[in-house]
Parts: structure tokens; sequence; C-alpha cells
């Protein structure tokens, strides 16, 4: 039985997504076959008591509660940032700069600038990146990808995605503090447009190629709330809704669109692409199927079919059960983990680099830009 | 301009099925071609005030107050029975004797023996008959008729179809009397299995050949019911519910239910079948929709298609609007009417003719019958 | 039995809207109680054999050729007009001088100045007027309108809306002539922006109220095509698809898209409106039902509700089958035929009025111009 | 940091359910608060080599060839029996014997026979016991099941449950052998009836109680098939197919079907429940919603509401992620393993027991019965 290679982690972040990640380290080597075998060796956070909760749940061995004395640790390979966006950026490029692999939640930086610099340090120090950007890992998804790569769908003419949700309609929700940093502009960066619609613009570019130029509108729906830390009523400050129409590099029109205030929908992560000859929809309610249209089905017969992706040969799907029984949300971490590992096994780079993050950020901050200047605005060229 | 030939038409009935019928007959000219002109010329009912506002209201010329005095008039083609189901047998056996065309609503007749009645009646008499067995002609339906009859679906292994109604279960409804006679027995011979099983078995015989053997459950849920024509609270003597499980002469299997106790559900008729190659759905409720899956289609794409069946090369959709347009319940009627003169203009029959009705009265016979005996049943042969 | 008063109807067009409208006024007074009978006295049309083989199928009594004979018939209370959209005003306008009643087919005018023209005309002569905006009379939306006019919704904080066809994708389709007059600039005006967003925008204000601006963009997909006319390659000049965001008065934003380039789908319109307190959604290719959303459901039991809008409770369904019977397209006509006729019958004007035409114009020219500046565009006041 | 106690645990089998049983065992200690942790001590197989495959994926500690070695091991607490049907008997007395807990999967036994000798030997051994009937366990149906015991239904009439799969339809498949014992009588002891009725049975009692009778079908579609074992073509003796109609205790109605010739289906279980008052649909291609329909919602807005089952307030929800976001199959079995442990913690006996899983063997055996006899059946009084 052959000693697998260890692949020493290192997380900063208990929150939601370190939750996500650590699973994703544990159970991607029991389904996938990697070369390394993920070694979960520390936490880091501020909140020592927190740390050991942590670190005693998922089989952390040890803890830190300074981010720098982790990426001081020789036994590390791996610097994996779950912590909330003002974080990203410092942490990212202090962890290259020690030759760690860094993997980051999205969005890569809560600027353009930063996420410039997050590139030039990972690619100063040559380690292995990655965001983030799970939903490219829908079986759904990843099999939609095929498709157009496969030029399935001729010229495109149409794309268009949503994300709703209705967690902040409540004017008694309070802005900033545990749980609701996401609130805060100061660190999260913008509201929706950074959280929700760069999910959205990751998809849009790896499926339907760069955008070139928005026009955009954004809302602050409730414009005071009770702000978690200070105790005191303030503006706030980050985006509650945000839409913009664009256009594509290939010459198709597409419209995006994010909120919070949608109420009855929860995470409605929606896709729609229309081309020449097929179409495709998808949403992340139902994240297991797949509707697809081709017009070059027998006229009577065309209709959207309704793909229900847990086949065996379907993207992912044969490591997991048999067909008709699906996967959930927390999969599509574990493929990443996956595919960074089997790439890292390869020498290659897994995608979505950090790259990849900063022609979000270049999007997002060109949306946030024409929202306040009322012009169509250009995407900054990479 | 060629003057159309008349088809003069004497209707039994103002009711529910009166009106989709006389519909029918003036819609039908104005959306198919057809050799003959459907003329109203007399309605009849007892009730001479009720007749004279649906005469007026639809347009026909005269009324009559006694239906053998409706099937004496020289000047009528055509009887169309659309009163309740003790007086199919005897008007139609009448009709036909006097040499007049013979439209019934379904079920045929109360009985098998009543069934065979009038299909020799009609035989003798040498007169075109019809069934209203109207969902045939769910352009979706028809266009599955198709489909099967290209042999697409390869050796069929399953058949299912439910009728689901929930609009008995109230204890205060009464059995009986004006728009309530579907609960009396002595007039509807049975519960929902000559009212709503009937449609089912239509339907399948047609698509899927005939059934030989059954066995059958039905269920009587609420025991006793005031009746409004003696004011009393009677025992109920129809069906509530009824299942039966049954054999194809083809060797598939298959399962139907009806019932007017599936709260939620107003008219849910539900058909599926399950080929070697391919299966199809479909249901009342969204009744321009055909449900498809072909295992020929390639791997990673398989999956049900939904067919929205508005397109001009779908069964009778040219007549009317343009793709993506449906049309609703009244449809069916028309399109039967029009067929039934199309083939009238041809000299063909037009199915389901009264030997069709005939056919499915052998089936809920069957069905009735092992629902006492707790036995399969046979059909017995045509 | 009382004689109705007739309401004797000129119609001017014989294409698809000639059929609608010519249904409308047949079945009006067969499902509802109307004070004035409908009588179809002249259809006009350029070709005489066409008038006529349309006068025949309908059962208009006379033809004409010249519209302007037509609106000098003494005989006719009513003129139609079904024809073009380069036809509207001149014949609105001089109808409205002639003293007739006036309905029109949407858009009201191919711009703003045609439609104000028309909006002063009918309002000079006092002359009842109507603009076809059938939509409003699917019930669910009609339902849908009632909700909110209850206050059912709270704050409205998002509207979304699309209409998505695919009828132009092939480069071998021509532009003008017989049927593809929409392709034609000079008679239709704009592309889909007043074809389909007219739709989307009459039933946007109505239902959510004023749009204030808006910024948008345009495209021709297929640049040249054949025309019809000419039997020459030439430019195409309409919209192939146009999307705009928006604010509304009551500050809600909202997205809108129309296209005819997206593959799938025929005749796609969806409304989505997302209040405080409840959300709802529809779309023309189920048009039977509405789906709803109600935050004050119990919270294990909130979810999104499929509403088969067929129940006698439901808005004009009492009038037509039994529950759970689908209706289709064309009961949007007849029930609009019947609200006209109905107000005519008490006196009132019944929407949407010319004055509700031009409204809509007022948007679509907003976003014709935004799509042109790239800029923010007010829609003008009323 | 308290240190939990451990559960130390023995497999027997590494097959499909041996992944899902050990996924379980792994993922329950990380999403809920138990009291015991389990250890994965070892795993028994007869294939050493593939025994230590699967101990080195899932982390088990040792192996064992010989499952009578494994139940003598002192080390070791419960037996968890994930190995083909007729292994269980045997394996669940001898292990009941020997003290240890047991976990059987499902069908308990082949027969009644064994099932109540198992039963027995847990009984009277007084040892923890269960059946990995795993789909109570999916929270719609957790929740269907709380709904239906607040009494929110009524009164019921009608149950009907389906499972439907495609994967036996093709004659080339082999029966017997790896991965196919499911096809082979003699271990399996049914085909479809123990295999997927088993599951639709054992919901339908936990959530609508005892059937009392029965009238069923089976059938074999292909009679004879390559054994992989022997080599030979051999009769299949297998059910292919089974339906069956019955009544309940509480004088329901239902109606059953399972098979594995349903083209386009792979593991359509479905369950739906009419009342009085509500009704119920689930299915387990979108495990994830539960369909709902409430007589007492306002006339106008009644409909079936589609209640996406990701909210902290549903069942198990709060362990994972936040709302919106599904989880899929295995989770059905990590709850269970939760749940099992859960109670031990507490000295309560966790659903279903052995018990439950005789009573559900009890009703595929009257299924089997009445498909030879062609008679109703009783099931036999617990």
């Amino acid at each position: 039985m052959a000693v697998k290679k260890e692949l020493n982690i290192g997380i900063v972040g208990y929150g939601f997504m370190g939750r996500t990640h650590s699973n994703a380290f544990l159970q991607a080597p029991r389904f996938f076959p990697l070369a390394y075998r993920p070694v979960l060796k520390s936490v880091c956070a501020r909140n020592a008591d927190r740390a050991r909760g942590f670190a005693e749940n998922w089989g952390y061995e040890s803890i830190e509660t300074d981010w720098k004395a982790l990426i001081d640790r020789k036994d590390i390979d791996l610097i994996d940032i779950a912590s909330p966006n003002d974080t990203h950026a410092e942490i990212a490029i202090a962890a290259a700069k020690a030759g760690k692999m860094v993997l980051c939640e999205k969005p890569l930086g809560r600027t353009v600038d930063e996420a410039r610099a997050m590139v030039d340090a990972v690619g100063s120090a040559g380690v292995p990146n990655l965001v983030w950007y799970n939903y490219r890992r829908v079986p759904a998804m990843t099999l939609l990808k095929q498709l157009l790569d496969e030029g399935r769908f001729g010229r495109i003419f149409h794309y268009r995605s949503q994300f709703l949700q209705d967690w902040t309609i409540s004017q008694d929700l309070p802005q900033g503090g545990e749980g609701l940093w996401r609130l805060d502009s100061a660190i999260a960066g913008s509201g929706v447009t950074g959280d929700l619609l760069a999910h959205n613009i990751d998809m849009a570019q790896w499926l339907n190629g760069p955008i070139v130029e928005v026009t955009a509108v954004t809302e602050t729906f409730i414009k005071e709330r009770k702000h978690n830390l200070t105790g005191r009523v303030e503006p706030v400050r980050i985006d509650d809704a945000s839409a913009f129409l664009c256009r594509f590099a290939n010459g198709s029109l597409a419209v995006f669109e994010a909120t919070r205030y949608a109420r009855g929908h929860k995470a409605l992560f929606t896709v729609e692409i229309n081309g020449e000859k097929a179409s495709a929809s998808w949403d992340l309610h139902d994240l297991h199927r797949l509707n697809y249209f081709d017009h070059r089905d027998e006229g009577q017969l065309r209709g959207w079919k309704s793909v229900h992706v847990t086949d065996g040969d379907h993207p992912y799907m044969k490591h997991w059960w048999v067909p008709g029984l699906q996967i959930g949300y927390e999969h599509t971490f574990i493929h990443q983990a996956a595919d960074f590992i089997l790439a890292l096994g390869e020498g290659r780079a897994a995608a979505p680099t950090f790259r990849d993050g900063l022609a979000t950020d270049r999007v997002t901050e060109a949306v946030l830009k024409s929202a306040k200047t009322g012009q169509w605005e250009k995407v900054a060229a990479a």
C-alpha cells in the first residue's frame, strides 16, 4: 500500500467557509484518487476558544491565534484563507512570500488593486493558488462548460444570471459584527456586488468569455441599521441590490441581477445561455439539474430537457453514488479541493486561479463605478 | 364562394357538456376547413325555460322538451346526447333507428348491456356515431399516439394513469339532483369508475391496446349523504374511489386510480407509458405539455423533455395561433367535432365510435366486478 | 326574451390579430352576460379576395377595401384596428373624428407623437377607446393585480419581466412583406421594443406603477436580410433584442429584456415581483398558473405555491368550465372584449385606454433613446 | 475539552452500502453534537485485498475476512451489516448473541421467518438495533411525518408510492455475481419487492400506519439472463416489477408500484398522501423539496407549495449550511447514524428498529403471496 504524500494545511477562519473548506479537505480523498493526502495541521482564529472548538470538531492538530504565526510554520504547505474579505490580500501576499500555496475565499480582493497585488504576489513566488469560486464544480455547470467547449451552442446571443436572496429584508437586522460582516462595507468591500454578483461573473466569464462593458444600477433599500459593533444606528454603506446590462467580447448581450431583497428566494443563483443552436439554464435551488434545449432535435419533439446530472458519465458523479441520487452544495467544495490536489500532483494549475479572481474583480469594479456615474463603463483589460 | 352543406344538429341536454359540445360546433368551422357547416337547429330539455335560455345563448334556432319529438324532426341530421348517463341508451337507440347520426357523451352506457345495444343500433342503422372521449384530441395526446404508432417506444413495459379530483370531500355535499347526478348511482351507473376511469381506460386502450384482466378495489368514503331529490339522508351507492391493476394484451403491466378525494387535485388526469426505448407522460393540469424521454439520446444529455405542444407541426395546432400560445380544455371538443365532420366529408368513421365506447365499458364492468369479488377478472372479449 | 342592443363592429385587418379580435367578439357574448351584442358588420382589407375569405370564415356581413369607406358607414359603431402599426394613428384619429368608438391593437403609436395625437383625438371626440394589451386579462395576471391592490406585498423592491422568442434566428428569414412586417422598421416603428417590451411595460406599469427612468441596450444580431418587397438584401433597421434597467416611482428596481434570439423560447413572457411580504411570478407558457410566495406563512411551510387559476372564484373563470380545466391564449382577448362591452353598458371606460397606451409608448421611446445615448433617460411625464 | 466515549464499529461489507455507512459514521460527529465518537475499528470481507483497500480509504484500523472473527472481537461494540441480503439473519443473530449492538441494511430478512428470528435475537440479547431504512431521514420526509403527527391532514383517504428505475432493461445485463446480486433470488430473496418496495412500505407504515391487506401483481419481463457465476443462461427468478393495491388500518386506500423497467427514471421513489384537509407529495429525484397543499388556505390562493426544505427550522438542516443550499442522498445515512448515536446517549431506541423491519417484511411477504395466489392477502399481525 503506497504511502501518500501529505499536503499540510493551515486554515484562517472558522466560519461558514471554514466549515465548507475543512469538510472538502476531509472528504476529497475518500471519494477521489489523490496523490496527496490533506492533513489538517492548524486552524487560526483570534479567539483561541473558538479555534479550539473548531479544531476539535474537524480534527485540526493545533491552533494559532495569529495568522502570521501560521504562515511562519514550517510544517504547513498551504494556507487556506476562509476569513472575511478585508483579510484576504494581506494574508495571501504574506503567505505567498513565505512560499506557501494559497487558497482564498472569493471575492479575491475588495478592490482591483488588492486583487492585482495578490496576483503579483503568487506570481512572483511561483506558488499554486486558487480562488474558491465553488459553483464551477457543480456537475451541471461543469457539464455545461463541456457542452459549450464542444461548440454545441453555435453563436451565443444572450446570457443572463441572477443571485436572489431575501435574508436582509427586515429592518431589525443589524449590520456588522458576528456573522454579519457582509453588511459592513469596510470589511466586505461592497454588498451583493462582491458577495453574490462575483459568483455570477466568475461563472459567466468562464462559460461565455470576457465581459467588455457594463451599465449598472445599485440600491440600498434600508438606509440605516444598528451596527452590532458600535451599538449605534448607522448609515448602511453596502449595496442591497445590484443589476447590470453588459456586452461580452463574443457579441452576446447579458443581464445580471443580485439582491438580498427578493422575497421567497434563498440562494437562487441562476444561469441561462442562448445560442444559435442550443440553450441551457440552471439554478442553485435544484443544482443537480441542467435544462437543455437543442434546436437540432426533431421539430415535433423539441423541448427543454431536464437532465438529472447524477449519472456515471456526468462530471464528478462516478465518484459518488448511483444514478438518480443527488449530491448537494458541499460537494462543489469537495470537487474543488480534489481538482486542486489532482492538478498539484500533475504539476498543473487548477482554475480558477488568482488571475481568474482578478478578472472577476475587474467586472465588479466596473459595475460599482457605472452605478455611480450612470454611464457605460469599460471593464479594464487584463 | 362555395356554399357549404349544412349539418343540422339537435342536442339533448343543456348542462356542462351541452355547453362544451355547442361551443365545439360553433368554433370548429371557424378554425378548420370543413365540408359541412354545423347548424344548431334545436336544443331539447324538459324545462322549456332553460332550453330557451340555452338556445338564446348558443344560437339554437328552436327548442324541444321531448327528445322523441327532436328525433322525429326531419330537419335534423344528427342527434347529440349531452344528457345524464341514464338517458344515453334509450335516446341513442331511438335516434339510430330514426336514421340520425348519433354523438353521445361518455360513458357510452351505464352497463355493457346498454352499450352493446347502442352499438347494435347504430350498426343496424348504418349511421355515423361517436363517443365524446374528448381527451384523445388534446394535441399532446394525439402526438403521443403518433409517436407510439411510429414504434418509437419499443416494447411497452408499463402504463399508469390517474384521474384525481377533490370536489366531494365535504360531508355536506348532497347527492343527486341538479348538477349532482354524478353522485346518484341510478342515473350515473357508477361513481368515479364510469365518470373518470372511463377516460383513463379509453385513452389507455387507444394508446396501448386491449386490457385483458384486472384486479380492483373501490371505496365509498362517505357512506350517507342527504339526497337532493328526496330531502332525506340516504346511503351513497356510488364508488368515491376506484383503483385497479391490470395486464394489457401486449404484456405490459398497469396501475389505474381515480378518486374524488385527492385533496389538492381538481382534474388531474395523468398518463404515463414506459417503453424499452422511450417513455412519455402527461397531465391535464398542463395539457399543452408532453413529457418525453428518449433512451437513444446521447448519454450525458438524456433527460425528460417538456414539449410545449403549440407548434405548427403539432397535431391541430396550425389551426390556432402561433408557437408558444397555449390552447385549453374546450379545444379538445372542437377538435373532436372537426374530426367528425372531416371524416363525414370523406365517408370515414371518426374514432372513438360506439364500438370503442363499448370496449371501455367492458373494462369498467370488469373493474366493478373485481372490486366485489376480490378476484382478478377477465375483460369480456369484443 | 329581451332583445339586446347591437354593437356594430367594423374591423381593419385580417391577420393574426384580426382573427383573435373576431373570435373575441363572437365568443364574449356566449360566456359573459353583456348588455350589447357585437355584430360583425364589415371587415376592411385592401385585398378584396382576402377580405371576402375572412368575412366568410368569421361571419362578417360585408367587406370594405378602403378604411375610409368603413369609417364613413353609418351602420358601424366601433372601429377595431387590427392592421400593422403604421396604420394605427391615421385610422384611429379619423375614426374618432367620425364619432366611432375605437379599439386599437398595440402598440398604440409607433412614436409618442403618434400616440399623443390619438389620445387627443379620442379625447376631443369623447369616444370610448381601448388598446388591446390583452395580457392584463390572463386570469392569473388579473388575480395578481387584485393581490397587489389589496396591499399583500408590502413595499415593492423588485420587478423583472422578459419576453423571449426565437423565431428570427435564421439568417434566411426575410424582412418585411406578408406576415413579416414586424421586421420592417418603417411599418413596425421598432423591433422587439415596440412589439414585445410594450407588453412587458404595459403590464408592469399597471401592476407596479410608473417607470421613471431607464438605461437600455439594443442589438441587431443579423445586420442584413433580404427584403420581401424589394427583393434586395437590405440593412435590418429594427432591434432584435432590447433590455433595460429602470426605477419605478415606488422606489423599486427592475430589469426588462425582450428578444427574438432566445433559442428554445417561443413566447416566454415572464413577470416577477418581489415585495416585503410576498412575491409572485408568472409566465405565458403556462398562463393558467400563478406562482405565489407569502412570507406570512408558517416558517417551516413557506414555499412557492403554484396556483392553478381555474377555480370559480378566480377572475373570469366562473364563466368558463370547471376547476382544473385550463383556458388558453385566445381567452385573454375574449375577456378584453367582454370587459369593454360591460363597461360600455355601465358608461365606464375600460382599461387600458389610449391614455394607458400612450404611457407605454413613453417608456418604449425612452428605452430606444437610452439605447442610442448610452445614458439614463427619464420617461416623459404624462 | 471533554473526551468523548468511543463507539467501536465493525462493518461487514464493502460495497455501495459499506460506503454510505462508513461515510455516515465519519460525518455524523462533524455536524451533530454526539455523546459518542464512532471509531472505525474493522471492516470484514472475504477478499482481504478489497477489505484492505476499503479500510485504507475510509480509515478502518484493521480488517477481518471472517465475520465470526469480527463478532468475537472484544474491542468492537457494534456490528454494522452492509453485506447482501442472504447474510443478514445469520450475522445479526450471532452478533446479538455476542452482545453487540446490531445495525442492518434493509430489507431485514429475506423472509418473515428470518426477520422474526432477528427480532427475537436482539430482543433476547437486549441490544440496540436499527435497520437502515435511510429515507425516513430525508428532511422533507421527517417534516412530513411531523406534519402528519400534528394532525394537519385530517382523515387520510389516499396514499400512493412508487419506486421506478430502469437499469435492468437491457437483455445483455447478466444476473448475479459482482455488483449484480440483486438479480439473484437466492441472495436477494426477491427482486424489486424486497429491494425497492421495502422502502416504500417502511415509509408508508411509518407515515400512515399499518397496511392490513393487499392484492398484488409481479412480472419478470426478461425471462432468462446469463448468470455471472455459472456462465450459463438461466431463468431469472426475481420479480422485475411489482405493484399492489392495499387498505391501511386507518381506512385509506393505496397504490404501490416498483420496477426496474421504467425507462427514464433512475431512482424515482415517490410518496403522496391525500387527507381531508391537506395533501403532500415528494420524490427522491428532488429530495430537498416537499410539495404541500393546504385546503385551509384562502380559496383564491390555494395551490401546491414547493417547500425547499433547507431552512434552519427544517429537520436536521440547522446542522448543515444556510437556507437554499441543498443536501443530497448520503445525508440520509448521516442523519440515521447521528440519530442512532443520540438515542444511544439517551438510552432510547432509534427507529426503525428490527421490529419495524419485520413489519415491512410482513407486507412484502403478503405482496409476493398475493402475486402468486391472485387473491387479496392479509398482512400477518405483529
